[in-house]
């Protein structure tokens, strides 16, 4: 059933489609669309989005909801249920301009979003966030910018033109396609994606499973591969859209370790689109068409995958591991990793690293973070040791993979070199070597994901995002106390010269009150106020998003206090 | 005829490889290819290239050269031809990681270039330029980012589909196809691109034109969509590959002008790939079939057009105007152009800011700039006005486009609602309007082949990028004049406190006067270094680039003088 909803936010109605879903033995109500604040054009628009309904794949459809594992809220905190969460985060995400779909206008297309004016900044500082972080580990470290439209010997090298492919079914009766692995998990096969397609036939029959639309015949199940073809100039060259930034880097090798003079470990980074032609886009920022990676390939020496020249940072640090045979996240030192388990220095102290950046810099709750090993038959055949990198997030059902450690070993420059006849090996101390790639990997839409649901919270003013300072999309807002030249034009001048270091917003419009809940509704962490005050004593109050409390400062001193704040040196009580 | 060509550079030999050219009345060596530092490797890579010369489009094959604009040189500068010019960036561009043909170990891809890790620093300045001052012109100005892949209908309500093709004529006997326009203009015709399909033909048919590979005879000519066909998911719902990034921020005006509170004039900048078809990519980074665009819609009332609440600012500004009917450049006071030339002051504004943009922040040389207004046959149908921002570049010869002011008037949103159905007019100040947009458009590739055009340099040391600090893609490096370990201590404790803010560069090998010169090279505007005094007196040396002359500094204030020096608040000789 579909209807539309009314809600109240900060006095004004918005309007919502939803739709009610059986889940196994529930009845739970899910977001499908925001419909505006004009209850007409709402009415409209639901009508037209009901009539395609049926017809595209919906966006929505596959997030399952896992509440069980949720964890503790804070002190002041409402209790949110998952569903509706999502809602109202895809909500703000519509009023304010983080993300909508693209093309709303021509009905939009599953799997393809647009980044707002907010969403932008959040995703800019993000990926900023990230080059400081990863790209320091190591002076040799670079970033680099390739071609997403890359030649198809590239993906015959990489493997991607044999196994880059989604299982898909269709019906006999009504040609609905849909894919069968996660039809077969939603009918209670456990890990149908490491089957192969003879095992997941039996399976089909076994099972007598039928069209999930209209109950009909099902035909064999056959591999659809999921590059986005495209011909090149008037000969129609061949070639594809590249489903991931490494491939770029890989191609880049070769120039890049003469030009940086011959060092290893060499690391490639290229933050940029990646295209996938996923039959069913799904789960939010999961899985979507076209997205953004930031990937970092890190060619190296095999001979000293055992070293590294700042293991001894690490090698206490404990990480947070669920082994592929185990039920339960274990938090095990480096040291032991290495000694037990027999994981090598150069790949637990990047690993090591990827969890500083999660915890310290992006600020995850430790409980909601994990690597988690993948099995042998989950991983890529060419991935010797394979950790994702996992956010728990309760709006799409839990633990969900972010980014992922993968050791390649030489599998793509082997790869490059029989495909190209070009020998990819290269003189280093004196021998003659093919390196091996250890690639850090993360999607960005979805870390932006994450960041959305951890920090969404829900106090008695009502929604926010408590975002860590440095990554909020408006650093600092800042507001004549009323419309007056005089406030004005100090306001003004603290705005000019903050936007030179932050992302500033200047507001005069509304009340006070109203003013500041719209800042705390897309986490705007520190507000400035220009009142009387301020031009007696030359002073500004700073209003603190968490606790709501406020303290005056000299506007002198307000850049340097801010900057201490922003990036976290002094915390807001210390001030 | 192709020859291998060694260089020695720093003591090393370089091979590259060239060919003689016929052109008018001379023959000139051009470069074809940077073929290593390898004798053996040169020789097979070359051999390679050579068998492929006759299959491929060539990059370099349609750069003319125009010698006669050329400036005039600074002191101690000496000249060089264009050619070699050319020759001398790409080579140091290989050399050096600034840019290089992607995928070259699969023979590379005409009109698909990568940055190396020097190169995307450059671009990554560059954009940020862009963001702080073309985005700040106004506080309504944002950043979004949309998708390249977009459906159909965006297409035929744009008018790509009906109007983004290329004439092509394709030889009866060995089957070369090529472009029409340029070959009529090789010919002779003067704007050729503006004639009709039937006036090409008639031309060629006047002209008894023959196949310009084997002489045979041609085919009459063609039109060739340019845009590149993507078929997204099971039911291959046609779309494409967006050939600018402007469709994206339209298909985005409603929603960003809703959440953004209903302010005109709405601005929406996208920076982003864009894809075309080409096919004869040249002109190095001028005609890429995948490349990099800034480009700033800006949604106005069109009652307003007339007016700009800054006006004041610039309206004793001269302009650098070519109009379309005369020869030479006129500056021309925006004052004047409104009310002698009736271009509208909103229009001027922009326009104005755009120059302030190339002159004082990109720091190109006033005589090197112009905004050339377009004639009616030359520009699209829709574009009121349109004047090219032009930069004059020898390597590819003269004056070239590397930007565009277009007065796009309603055409795009109400072509938008025309095919979408959903009507893009908005409520604003008591009266119903289609907005109209101003863009602003940018190639960040064109840009960035400009910045290695205008700021090289060959000087008495050799070749160097005279980059302004801000843009240069090392800004700082820093040297212990020998290895030491007290040296190497300070010199990295500066280089981790400089890195917060800059692109820095630390080096420690090779002899002092080998670390400058390394540095000029890629444009390095200031070098550290650290030494005996050092430790003895906590100073150190910084050198500039342009004089070569060093002042020692406190280490304590260093950070203070190079922002200052790197944000040009003072002049080296002013410490």
């Amino acid at each position: 059933m579909v209807c539309i909803i009314k809600q109240k936010i900060n006095g004004k109605d918005y309007y919502y489609l939803r739709k009610s879903v059986r889940e196994g033995k529930k009845v739970v109500s899910k977001h499908i669309a925001y419909l505006g604040s004009n209850k007409k054009e709402a009415e409209k628009k639901a009508k037209e989005i009901i009539k395609n309904l049926e017809k595209k794949d919906n966006l929505m459809e596959n997030v399952k909801m896992n509440e069980s594992n949720e964890l503790k809220k804070a002190e002041g905190e409402k209790e949110i249920k998952p569903e509706e969460k999502l809602n109202e985060i895809t909500a703000i995400a519509s009023k304010r301009g983080i993300f909508f779909q693209t093309a709303n206008i021509y009905g939009g297309k599953a799997g393809f979003f647009t980044y707002g004016h907010l969403g932008k900044l959040l995703k800019t500082n993000w990926e900023n966030l990230w080059r400081q972080n990863i790209l320091s580990l190591n002076d040799n470290f670079y970033e680099i910018q390739g071609n997403n439209i890359l030649p198809e010997p590239v993906f015959r090298a990489s493997g991607h033109i044999e196994n880059f492919n989604d299982p898909l079914t269709e019906c006999k009766k009504c040609h609905f396609r849909f894919r069968a692995d996660t039809f077969l998990e939603d009918k209670g096969i456990e890990n149908a994606g490491s089957l192969s397609i003879d095992q997941m036939n039996d399976k089909m029959l076994e099972l007598k499973l039928k069209c999930l639309r209209c109950g009909g015949e099902l035909i064999p199940i056959k591999q659809f591969n999921m590059m986005f073809p495209v011909n090149v100039g008037f000969n129609e060259e061949k070639a594809y859209l590249s489903p991931e930034t490494a491939q770029a880097a890989y191609l880049a090798f070769k120039e890049e370790f003469q030009t940086t003079r011959n060092k290893l470990p060499l690391g490639l980074a290229i933050i940029d689109k990646a295209y996938r032609n996923e039959i069913s886009p799904r789960q939010m920022f999961f899985r979507l068409r076209e997205f953004s990676q930031a990937e970092l390939q890190i060619f190296f020496d095999p001979d000293k995958i055992n070293e590294h020249e700042n293991w001894d940072e690490v090698k206490d640090k404990k990480l947070r591991i669920k082994f592929s045979d185990k039920e339960n996240i274990e938090e095990v030192k480096c040291e032991e990793l290495n000694k037990k388990f027999e994981i090598p220095k150069f790949y637990l102290y990047h690993a090591s690293r990827v969890q500083d950046f999660y915890l310290n810099i992006l600020k995850i709750p430790k409980e909601k973070f994990r690597l988690r090993e993948l099995s042998k038959e989950e991983r890529a055949f060419y991935n010797k040791l394979h950790f994702d990198v996992e956010v728990f997030l309760n709006t799409i059902g839990g633990f969900k993979e972010v980014g992922g450690i993968h050791y390649r070993t030489d599998h793509d420059l082997l790869g490059h070199s029989r495909v190209s006849g070009k020998d990819l090996s290269i003189s280093y101390e004196n021998k003659k070597i093919l390196p091996h790639v250890l690639e850090l990997s993360f999607g960005v839409d979805r870390n932006i994901w994450t960041l959305l649901d951890v920090f969404y919270s829900l106090g008695k003013e009502g929604s926010m995002f408590k975002f860590p300072p440095k990554l909020a999309p408006i650093q600092i807002a800042i507001f004549p106390l009323v419309k007056r030249e005089d406030f004005e034009k100090i306001a003004n001048e603290i705005a000019r010269d903050l936007k030179e270091e932050f992302n500033v917003l200047y507001d005069k419009s509304g009340s006070i009150g109203r003013r500041y809940a719209r800042n705390d509704e897309i986490g705007t962490p520190f507000c400035i106020t220009i009142d009387d005050d301020s031009i007696k004593n030359k002073d500004a109050t700073i209003r603190d998003r968490d606790t709501t409390k406020q303290i005056r400062v000299k506007i002198s001193e307000l850049k340097n206090i801010l900057r201490d704040l922003i990036f976290q040196k002094k915390n807001f009580a210390d001030i």
